[in-house]
Order: C-alpha cells, then structure tokens, then sequence
C-alpha cells in the first residue's frame, strides 16, 4: 500500500523550522528559495528569536502555527529534530521534509536518534523525507514549490529525478538546466527514515507531469517493492537508474556513506534489467538516456542508418555502434541505388551513407525517407558547411518532417559543433523532442538505451507467471526430515526428490550397499558408471577422492566400491555409496544463493577447470522468466561452447531455461534452503539432467562437512 | 629524412590561387582567415578575374606573382590543380597548401589526377599539404598563420593537431576553444599525395612550441615510421592517437572514405601501444588526455585516493577508478590516523576520504599533503558548499600548494558544477595547470590517461634490442631449398631448423620409415608418443586424421604406422611419418602472420577447443620486446591458467615471452615466410617447446594441400 504523498507534493501551506535571517542558514536559504520560485501558498517560519524574516510572518515554535500546515520543512539542531516531530505529529502535521544532518550517517549516537525518530513517524503515520536531506522540489507549473536548499530550480518539465545524495543531486539539476531538461519532481532521500524511493516511484507512476524517472541510488530501500513498482511502470514511463558503488571500492564507500551492505553488481545489474529499468553507468550518460527517452520512441533493434556531411564522423559513429552492441548493416541494394541517384557521385551509399559536405535538407529529407523503412533507427550528422544554398534550420525541418513520417523509428541528430552556426538546428530539433547532440558518440550511446528499452519492454511481465509452479509437497517431506533432524544439508536422494517436484531432470541413481546390488544397477544402466559417496550436503566430492567416474565394467565396479568404502572414515564416516550412469554432453554448472538485500540469486555458468579460472558465469534474481533464463545462459562469454561445435549438436536452451526459471521456484518457494549448488548438470541437444545435488539448509551456521 | 616543413609553417609571404570575393568561395574564405588572424607577412591573391579582392593586390596567375612565394594555397577546380602546381615547381615555389577536392576519394579519374600530381611532387621535390584538404593553420604568437577555411581559428597553445578528416578537425577546434585549450598547429592531411602525418610528427618533435601532439587517423600512411617517430618523441612529448575505425562497420567506412585498406583492430591496438601512444577511443576522450597531459606529471601506478567534499561523487569516482583499472586502496593506518585527526567525526577516513561539506581549503591542504604520499595519484572533488568561511578559490589555492608540494603525484580536480561558484576555482587550478573537469568520471579518464602514459614511458626502447639476434644461415639453407622447389610451405624437419636457428624449443622428433626406426626412437625417448604425417606446409593435420596421440606401447606404434601410411594417399600422397615424445604441461598456440599495413603480427593465444570457441588471442607487432611480449600473455582473457592452477606450477613466462621475441625477429628477418603456426606450443614451468609448426611462404599463392 503506497502512501499518499498528495499534500507533501502540493501543498499549499509551508512552514519553515529553524530558518534565520543570518547569512549560512540552511533554513533561511530554503525559506528564500521558497520564496524566490513562485510558491503561491502560505509561508511561515518558525524561530523562537524572530518574529519576522525577509517580510515573512516567523512563530516561536509549532504550537504557535496559526493552522495546520500542509508542508514542515525541519532544518533545526538534531538535538531538536525529535521534538519538532512529536509537535508536528500531535498537530496532524503529517507531511515533513526533515533537512537536518547527524544522524545514522554520523555513528552510533546518531542511529538511535534516528531509530527515536522512526519510532515517531509510526507512531504518528507521517511522511517524512529525511532526515539528512537537501529537500524537495515540485517544478510543476500550478505548484513551484522548491523546499530544499538547492541553488538551481529546475524549468518545469517530465522528469522526476529522486537522488539518494544531495550533492550529487544539485549536480545534475544544475547540468539538467544545461541541457534544457526539464524536472516535474526532485527528491533527494537523505537517510530514508521514512519515504524512500518507493514511495517516490508510486508518486511518479500517478504524476501526470512525469514521463521518465530517473533514480540516484546507492542501496535499495526496499528490492522487491521496487521491482514491482518499476515493472507496473517501466511500460509507460522509462525509468533510468544510476546505481553507484559498481565495484567493490565504490561498495565499500557505500556502505561507509550509507550504512547499507553492497551486492556484487551483477546481481544488481541482473536486478535492474530485469526489473526492466534503463541502467546508466555514468551522469553523463544517464543525460543523454534522459534526453532521448523524452520522445518516448523506442527501438525494435539494433540495426542503424549513419547519414553524414562529414566523412570522418561518419566512421566515428559506426565504430561507437558497434561498440555498443548494434550493428551498422548494408543497406539493400534498391535502396543504395536509390541513394545513388540522389546524391553525387563522391558520395559514399553504402552505410554509413556519406553524403558530403554539399548535402542539404532535400538531400536529407530523402536520404531519411529511404534508409529509415530498411533499420530500426538512424544517426544524422549534420554539421553547416561552409556553404550552402539555404539555412541551416531548413535542413533541421526537414530531419523533422522525415522523423514524423517514420513515428516508430528512432532519429538522433549529432552537429559536431555548438556554436552559433547550429544555434537555430538544435532549437528546431529539441522543438521537435528530437534528441541532438554535439558528439557522435552521445548520439549513439542514446540509440543504445533506446535499444535497450526496446528490448525491456518486450518482455513478458514475469511476476505472475514466475511465482505459481511447482508441487512442492515431495519435496517438503525432504526439506522437513532433514530440518526435523537440524542438519545443515541434503543427502543426494533428498535434494533430487525436492528437485523432481519441480520438474527438473535428475540423472538416474541408487544407493549400493553391496557388489551385488552394484551389479544389478550396472545391468539396468550399462556402462559407463560412475561411483562416489554421498553425505548430507557433502560439497567438494571431488576433493575427497570421493568421485570415480570412467567404470566400464563389472570388475572396476567392484574395484570402486571397495576404494570408496576405504575412505568413507573419519568426516565421511557413515557415508553412502551412490551409483549413476556417466552422461555424456555439456558440462554445465546451475546455482542458487541467497543474496541478503535480493533474496534467491540464480547461477549460471559453464563447468570444467577453465571455465572455473575465468569465472565465466551469470546471474539472474528469482523469480525469473524464461526470457531471462535465455538472457542469462547467453550472457557468458563462453556462451559458442553450447552452440553447435566441434560436432556436437546446439545445447537444448529452452530446456536450460526452463531449469533455471524451475530452480528460481524452488527458492522462493524454500526460504530455509541457503545454497544450491547443481555441478554438473549436463545438457545435451534433448536435455538438461542435473548430475550432482548440493542443497544446504539455512538453519546453521555451517556444513557438517 | 624527414622534410623540412619550417617554410611551409612559418611563410613570411602567401599566395592563395582561386581566392574570389563571390559568397561560398572557399579560396576568398581561406584569404579573409589569413587577414583576419593577425598574419603579417605579404598576402597576394592569384585569380584572372580580379585585379583587387578585399583590399588585397590580386594578379592573374603563378607567373605573376611578384617574387617566390612562401606558401601557395591552392583552391582552384582540380582540373586546373596541376597546371597551378607545375607553375609553382617551375618558379621554385616549394611548399603548397591543396585544397582543391575530387581526386582520389571520388573514383579512378580522381585518382589518376593525383597520381600526376605525385608526380609533380617528386619532380619538383614539393611540400604538399592536401589534396582534398582544410588546410593549415599556426597558431605561434609569432607567426599566426591561418591558411584553411576553418571557422575556429585556435588560441595559441602547446598541442598539435594533426587530423586526417576536415570536418572532424573544425570540430575538435571548436571544442578545445570551448575547453581553453590552445594550439601550436594544426593540419588537416587530406588526401596525404605529398605530407604525411610523419612528416608533422617529425616537426612536431623539433617545434619548440608543441609539447602534446594529438592526431586523428583514419589509417597509416607510412606505419613503420610512425613507430619510429612516435617511439622517438613520446618519452617527452605525449603523442595522443584516436585511430578512427576500430569496428568492421568503421573499417569499411575507412575503406570508402580513404581508401586504404584496414587492419584488424587489435593489431592497431597493439602497434599503437607498442609506438608507445596514448590511444583514446573518443573525441570526448581525447580532449580530456589532452588537458591532463598539458601538466606533464605522468602517474607511476594506478593507486589513486579519492579526497570529496560530497560522499555521492566519491563513491561514481570509486567506481570509475576500478572499470578503468586503477585501484582505490585504503589508506595506511597511520594516515587514516592523523586524518581522523584533522576531520570531523562525520567524516569518513578510508578511501575515498569523505571530508563532508564543511571541509575547507585547510582541511584539503592538509588532507592532500597526508595522502598523496601514501598514493599514485589523487582525485580531489571540491564542490563549493552553501556555507563556507572563505572563498571557493582559497580551496583551490590550497589545492595548488599541496600539488606543487608533491610534484611528481598527479592531482585532477572535479567540481561537480560549471556554474558561477566554481568559476574562480577552475580558474585558478587551470591557471596552474590542474587539469579540473565537472563530472568524475572524466577526472578518472584523465588519470588512467597519465597512468597509461606512465607506464608507456617506463618500456625499454625496442628498435634496437629487438632488431638483432638470430644466426640464420641454417634457417636460410632450409628456406631456400623450399623457395627453390617452388613450394608453398615447409616440411617438419625444415620448420625445426628455422625455428632452431632462432633458439626456439623444439620437441624432439624423427621420421620414421620402418617398424624398426619407430622402435628405436620410441627406446630412445619412451613412451607416450605421438606420429603424424608430414608434407610441407600441410595444415589441419588434425581434420586429415593424420595425428595419433597417446601411443603407449611398441604395439600401438606399429598400428599407428600401418594406419598412417593407410591414408597417406591422394593430396597426401608422399608425406611422411613423424614421430615425438608426447609432451604433457599447457597447450598454447604461438603464431606470425603478414599484416599489410604493418608487416608481421604475432599471435598468442591458449589451445583447446574452448579457447577457439572463446577467440581468446593477443596481438603484438614485431619487432617487439619480451616486456611488449609479457603484456600480450598477461592480456589474454585465460591467463589465469597459465598461473599455478589445480595443482599444476606457474608457466615459465619469459621463456614464453622470450620465445615470441625470437619468432618476431625470425619474421622480420625473413620476409619469404608469410605465416607461421606454433600449434601447439607446449609450455612448463620451465621452457616453451614447439610441437608442430607450419611455416608458409609467400611465392605462391595457395599451399599445396
């Protein structure tokens, strides 16, 4: 249940706790800014030493407010914060904006005036942001409310812009402004004790104002809710996240500056995409994301146009496609006849389609009209030469009036220059919401976020189709005997029963007490056999000496029991014997953890020694849809070794995939299994049979073994 | 020997040819930007129609003009370019500017056009720049030559430029005018009949006034002594390269735009690093290690603090520091110590060091002097809080004072705005040329820029070392009875001598014609063995069956002759049998092919299926030294196999490397030799020993089998 942030966001009525006429008051500053960006609603400040600041009416404290203020902006001592609250609260002041620092950020004292404070907000049912925030701002046209102490108030615009840092925040609205970009909402969050990104996100889903998001996050509030408030949202209004502390030097600065514990980012990313969110990796880029998603055309692909006026940019911006992933195909033959007639015989029509420098808007209108039905979306450099028959903007109007006859293709424009000569170009374009830049590599990296959310939102939505599933009550018998007993893992027939209740394929096994029953499994199942011990959750088989593979006839059987029951001493006392046909096919290693801020996180990779050396594996977060198991298992590098090679036929994938998506099941389903671990499995054109089972059980601090 | 440009550069008299007074004529364009950019030597225009063109003495052709001119552009139809360039050979007239188009980009007849202008170069031993050009331009406070139609004329500076596309050059123009950069030259090649961009290098070297050089190449015109040149000059002046058409899309672009045929990416990659240039892969980039490199403080490592006033940008730095390749290291206990010390409790010690918004310019002062003892490098984010107790520039100042302190430890400064608040602080850092940029991740660009050039300038000087060595004269017997033959490859035992003559490692082998040979070699040497057939240049012995490894006993031998013999029919006819011990350790495969542009290109990659599936090789052009060679091993993506793994010892790495160096200068020595495959090359933890080689050569155009 979201909460309503209605009246925080439009409030008609703004009190300002602790502003004060003197020069360097965070308070006073907010109550300037309130007064300088066009607030239309009631304003007061409340100061025990004034009874007037700047013109406005100032009260001793919050009891002395003549009504009940829509809005309290708290930018007191931290030592007052908690009393201010209660006020507030026992007033049915509902709606704060705590600016005040020095708390959880600043150590253990802190922390619990932050937990008193939480304890209020529940208390009273309040929406706070903060605390250790720089405020919040609402550029719509009927509200100009700027409560925060930033120096830049945003031209009113579509996007919301929700910044876990202050600093940072007032960066980007100050380059916001650069741009031309304008804002509907900016929230810096401070410390979250109470709204978090969430809460913004269900805001700016209802806004009518907001058409893209863009999120500044450091940690996630709350992963789930945000998941599925970015995949009801992700169809209808982007959301582009910037989520720093990637590596894990920028982790540890997060969790030194947030007090949040840091996933490993590919789990974040697999999290992000997933979701369905646009993920930038830098300020810049999250501009030039935001930028070309106000058009709110997305691509089908990747297969793009270059039309240029100048030869060497053209090349610059088919390097800077490949390198992102799209391609730069040929165009088809009638269509490169076509260009030929059109343009001058120095003129280059393959792709890019060099035009030279002599190009003008007729030469563009057409040239666009000709490639655009043939790719999914076209770069035009248009840079003025030195001479041409017309001005500049005529060739702007007519890269406008192609783009509109071609509604469902991304056009970006680059001018390799800014200054006056494309003053008019760049003007008719952004009129046009034609997102232009002056570098062709921005040019491109825009294409491929457009790229991107084509992509996104094809997708399947996954969360009710991947939650249902399963018949676990097998499997619950195993997971209850081994927890019943209090132990820390699963024997080899446990975990495959649970694993057959989700349908995935165990290779065939028994358990051979004796030589005699040995034989028997070997005259069911021929050879080749392999031999090892088997103990609950008994990781590292292989390490034990405890595997034998390669058995191909009665004798060595015989041979590889007796070796096995030599060493099942000691830690491996008490170990069985498990016997199972050796399958042939790809080695491949499917896994489970559990991820404290994401829950199950599924593990994808390649077996054998190599891969292990390159670490070549993905990641998806449960639950995940077939798609993302496709995505997922085509995502490592090793990825041409399941493809036909060498002789062998293409792994089955959908099969794969669907074991993944099963495996997810499994976990959420089972919160008390920690790990699972399925090395090998072994896919083969037909299928995917998984070969040994690690299931361990959260209940302990370790393995037995 | 270089040309001598210095008249060219510095002309104390110019003659444009074609200059007109009519709207578009890029001759009356380029004669406005001599008189307007201060140029002060004797300006003449050369066109029949005019007597005058701007106040300026205008006669009718080259045979009028007054005296020999120092510099004649030319901007006439190219039909008339060489009647215009036998006028100025003929008058001694040596150095011209061409920037008449429709030659060779436009097809045979243009070409043949300039083939007759090379002509005329090499018959009146011409200096030209062109055709197909932009122009020239001198920016020395003491020249100010502006012979192009450029619309940016440069601010005096240290950096050339040297760009092989016009429009792209007017672009970089503008943004280095936009980022205060200045420039000592600038030339646009063009079509490159006469200088080249070796030629500029060579001047570039020897101008007082240049201390970056900068070029865009879309291609090479004379490789070998780029290499040369650049080697020579980048230990003190920085040469900055972004080679356009990285990709297979920005190769045919190149192609089509140029000309010249393109080489494999990597390959450049690896010569360009090898020259010892700084590569960049975007304009963006370029103009960031420009402005960092202007300081000339290069980075000894990548271990780089982080000092922030603002924890957000702190954190992206982190971040962007370790995508790059640098590290964030915590500092030392004892600096954490005096810097708890100094901060206030809020603030955060570790790296990066949050000094929160209060910090002031003591607090960085004394911040910098702590840490940049104990690092590479430093990042300094200093964005002018709301409240501070002094002006934004007295941080600065500090920022300068502590830099100076430590001169040999680079310092980049962020400041997270462009607006009016940072203005004096940009302004006094620049001034002390303290590269500052808005947004960390371009401060981090920058630094990985000093740290490549660091790491750059510590390599030995190739040319010499690698040039030598080898004792051929065995190697050339066997080459000449194969040339002799007329055949397109080597046998075994040839491949062996060759390779021997270079001190490579191979295994020992015979070939055996009889049981009783095969015996004997197999008491010899014991077993496994392993027995191929053999017949000069045959490839894919693998695919012809003609490989039987694992040979155990005398038994297995005998079948294994009788089976190869059994095939040794057809193309295989008359190939012979081979025998060697079988050696165990890492599969690795070691090649040479002749690349066009850059002659040979030495391969290194790990063998196996699964690395050919993965196309995990590196690239090194020959000659090369072992440490150029030690990088290739190291930038395989596998590498971590030839590390100690699963039990088996590290590979001998520099009898690896080593053993690259001596097959680099075998290829250079021997030009007949147009591929080599070392596959496999068996590596332990003490040698390199080849196991099968194919040499072909390059007489004929296909090998024989």
């Amino acid at each position: 249940m979201p909460r309503d942030l209605s009246k925080l966001m439009t409030p008609r009525s703004v009190a300002v706790v602790g502003a004060s006429p003197r020069a360097g008051s965070v308070g006073g500053e907010i109550l300037r800014n309130l007064k300088r960006c066009g607030f239309s609603g009631e304003l007061v400040a409340v100061n025990p030493r004034y009874e007037e600041i700047d013109g406005l009416r100032c009260v001793s404290s919050i009891d002395d407010l003549p009504e009940t203020m829509d809005l309290v902006v708290v930018a007191v001592n931290r030592h007052a914060v908690l009393e201010v609250t209660e006020a507030c609260g026992q007033h049915g002041m509902r709606n704060l904006v705590i600016i005040s620092a020095g708390f959880k950020e600043v150590g253990d004292e802190g922390a619990r005036l932050e937990e008193q404070l939480r304890e209020l907000i529940g208390k009273h049912d309040l929406n706070v942001v903060g605390p250790n925030c720089m405020g919040l701002i609402n550029s719509s046209s009927d509200v100009l409310l700027n409560a925060s102490f930033s120096r830049w108030f945003p031209e009113s615009g579509d996007v919301a812009f929700i910044s876990q840092s202050g600093s940072l925040g007032e960066t980007v609205l100050e380059l916001f402004a650069e741009s031309g970009l304008g804002v509907s909402l900016f929230a810096n969050l401070g410390n979250r004790a109470g709204i978090t990104e969430n809460d913004f996100l269900a805001y700016a889903a209802g806004d009518p104002q907001t058409s893209v998001v863009f999120l500044y996050l450091e940690s996630f509030a709350e992963p789930l809710g945000f998941r599925r408030l970015v995949e009801e949202l992700a169809g209808r209004k982007p959301v582009v996240v910037l989520k720093a502390g990637r590596t894990e030097a920028g982790a540890a600065a997060v969790a030194s500056h947030t007090g949040s514990l840091a996933s490993p980012d590919a789990v974040v990313e697999a999290f992000l995409r997933q979701a369905g969110a646009v993920r930038v990796s830098s300020i810049d880029e999250a501009l030039t994301a935001i930028r070309v998603l106000e058009r709110g055309v997305v691509s089908r692909g990747g297969r793009t146009a270059i039309l240029t006026n100048a030869g060497g940019a053209g090349i610059i911006a088919a390097d800077a496609c490949i390198r992102q992933g799209m391609t730069v195909p040929p165009l088809p033959a009638d269509v490169q006849e076509r260009l030929g007639e059109l343009l001058p015989d120095e003129a280059s029509v393959g792709n890019p389609v060099d035009m030279i420098a002599t190009a003008n808007s007729e030469a563009y209108e057409r040239a666009l009209d000709l490639t655009l039905p043939a790719v999914d979306a076209a770069i035009v450099i248009f840079r003025p030469p030195l001479v041409l028959d017309e001005p500049p903007s005529a060739v702007a109007e007519a890269i406008v009036r192609a783009a509109e006859r071609h509604p469902d293709r991304p056009v970006v424009v680059c001018t390799l220059s800014r200054g006056e000569a494309v003053h008019s170009v760049m003007r008719r374009l952004t009129e046009a919401r034609i997102a232009t830049f002056v570098m062709p590599e921005s040019a491109v990296d825009a294409l491929r976020v457009l790229c991107d959310l084509g992509t996104l939102q094809a997708r399947q939505a996954v969360t009710a189709e991947a939650n249902g599933g399963g018949t676990p009550a097998a499997g619950n018998e195993a997971l209850q005997a081994a927890t019943g007993d209090g132990r820390s893992g699963l024997t080899f027939d446990e975990g495959a029963t649970v694993l057959a209740a989700y349908e995935l394929g165990v290779c065939p096994f028994t358990y051979a007490s004796s030589e005699q029953e040995a034989s028997a499994f070997a005259e069911e199942h021929g050879f080749p056999l392999v031999a090892k011990l088997d103990a609950p959750g008994l990781a590292h088989r292989f390490e034990h000496g405890a595997v034998i593979t390669g058995i191909s006839t009665l004798e060595q059987l015989h041979d590889a029991l007796g070796q096995l029951r030599g060493i099942a001493t000691g830690e491996l006392e008490g170990a069985r014997i498990l016997l199972q046909p050796q399958l042939a096919g790809r080695e491949l290693i499917l896994g489970m953890e559990r991820d404290p801020t994401f829950g199950p996180v599924l593990m994808f990779g390649i077996g054998g020694t190599l891969v292990e050396a390159l670490q070549d594996v993905a990641f998806a977060v449960a639950p995940l849809t077939e798609e993302d198991a496709l995505r997922m298992i085509r995502s490592i590098r090793s990825f041409p070794m399941l493809e036909a090679f060498r002789g062998q036929p293409a792994v089955d994938l959908n099969a794969l995939a669907s074991a993944l998506v099963r495996l997810g099941r499994l976990a959420l389903d089972h919160p008390e299994i920690e790990e699972i671990d399925l090395n090998p499995t072994i896919a083969t054109d037909t299928s995917a049979t998984v070969v040994d089972i690690l299931i361990r059980l959260a209940q302990q601090p370790g393995s037995r073994l």
